[in-house]
């Protein structure tokens, strides 16, 4: 890695969201950061980009990263990025495109978390979409967080390095993503996680095991990590849980 | 690109779906493939594949591409893969990342087309979640296919070498999935789709010209391509248009 200045990155303020997976890699990295979100005048900072005409590559929606001249919005091409600047992904060109396909897997679970509570439109709030979350959420429960969980636990038993990473035998990106989802699916669905983790202890582990990396537990108890709440992507509304 | 023996795509029989995309690639490139999803056992194939506990690095879910020793899924994770075999992508590093994120817009864009029929559940028929689907696909029509075309025709604009390509000034596989969407979108919501892409006139022409790009003329004219129907992402209910 060359020095290099420090990154911005822009996102919502206020909530964890898809923001804290590229701040996990950067605190796991290691890398000097800019936190639009927790800066005064972050939010506008974040809309006069997403508005300039003048960028010839804008991107479509938060979180997005600018490392120097390079603005790089899709939480999975970000950490693809970071994870070669950083040794967050694996040097060679199949380990780096296993732990990519980790992470849009990954990104797909949190995906459908997010409809869980906003399977109409993301425009209206909640309360305008309550019996459509009910119905979604339980499908949720019942197939979908088993069925992702239970694969993230099939290829953590397949890895031929052990179970402790989901690639090979060292940390990765997709350890850390896979860390923050297991937080969000407990804060946001308590009982239909704990069922699903009981079946999945190398899930369970890993994640457990990513909270002490020394930079990410620092990372934890700082005011840098911020709680998740009722606004984010994982929010915790009882009835959802079943 | 060195010699070798024949790609493998797995995906369902019977529909395009995301699989099309990693056809599009394959015949754009020129790149011998066998698709089980049009061979015989093809289906029992990729099922036996899903399912192998031998497998260090199984698939979550179609479609995934055997490439020798590798078996990749994810469909933005084999474009990525075939983009840099095939120069169907830049060589150089900003500009494969840009491609990239082009291409998980695209695949949100899709997620959230399948989920107007399917906004309660995958495994649920349509005809079970018919008031939520209209719901959903109100939103759709009115917010979410003007934003995402919107987006594409800005960055068509925006591109320095013109808007004739998504990335710099040659075809990507970004190109080809924008074409593909912009198919399927005029087959599933043929009224909202034509008001769209009135606005959005780079975008209508960048899929008129993929169209006619030699190998994917030949493709779009042979037996391969297969026709949208009401078993994929992109299905046509009159009532979902409005």
């Amino acid at each position: 890695m060359t020095q290099q200045s420090a990154y911005e990155l822009f996102y919502w303020p206020g909530l964890p969201g898809r923001g804290e997976f590229v701040r996990l890699a950067l605190e796991a990295a290691g890398a000097p950061y800019i936190d639009h979100a927790q800066q005064p005048g972050g939010m506008a900072a974040m809309q006069a980009l997403l508005e300039d005409p003048a960028l010839p590559r804008p991107p479509f929606a938060p979180p997005f990263l600018r490392d120097g001249r390079l603005l790089i919005g899709q939480t999975a091409a970000i950490l693809l990025h970071l994870g070669q600047r950083h040794g967050l992904a694996p040097a060679e060109e199949e380990g780096r495109l296993w732990c990519h396909q980790i992470q849009l897997t990954i990104a797909d679970l949190v995906a459908e978390t997010h409809d869980t509570h906003h399977p109409v439109a993301s425009a209206l709030y909640y309360e305008d979409q309550k019996p459509e979350a009910a119905r979604r959420a339980k499908d949720f429960r019942d197939n979908r967080i088993p069925k992702f969980l239970g694969w993230f636990e099939r290829i953590l038993a397949a890895n031929p390095a052990g179970p402790a990473h989901l690639v090979g035998h060292a940390r990765s990106y997709a350890d850390l993503s896979l860390f923050q989802t297991v937080e969000g699916l407990r804060y946001a669905f308590p009982r239909a996680s704990a069922r699903a983790l009981q079946q999945t202890p190398h899930v369970a582990a890993l994640a457990a095991s990513v909270a002490e990396w020394p930079r990410i537990a620092a990372y934890l108890a700082s005011p840098r990590r911020q709680p998740f709440s009722q606004n984010g992507i994982f929010r915790h509304y009882p009835e959802l849980d079943g």
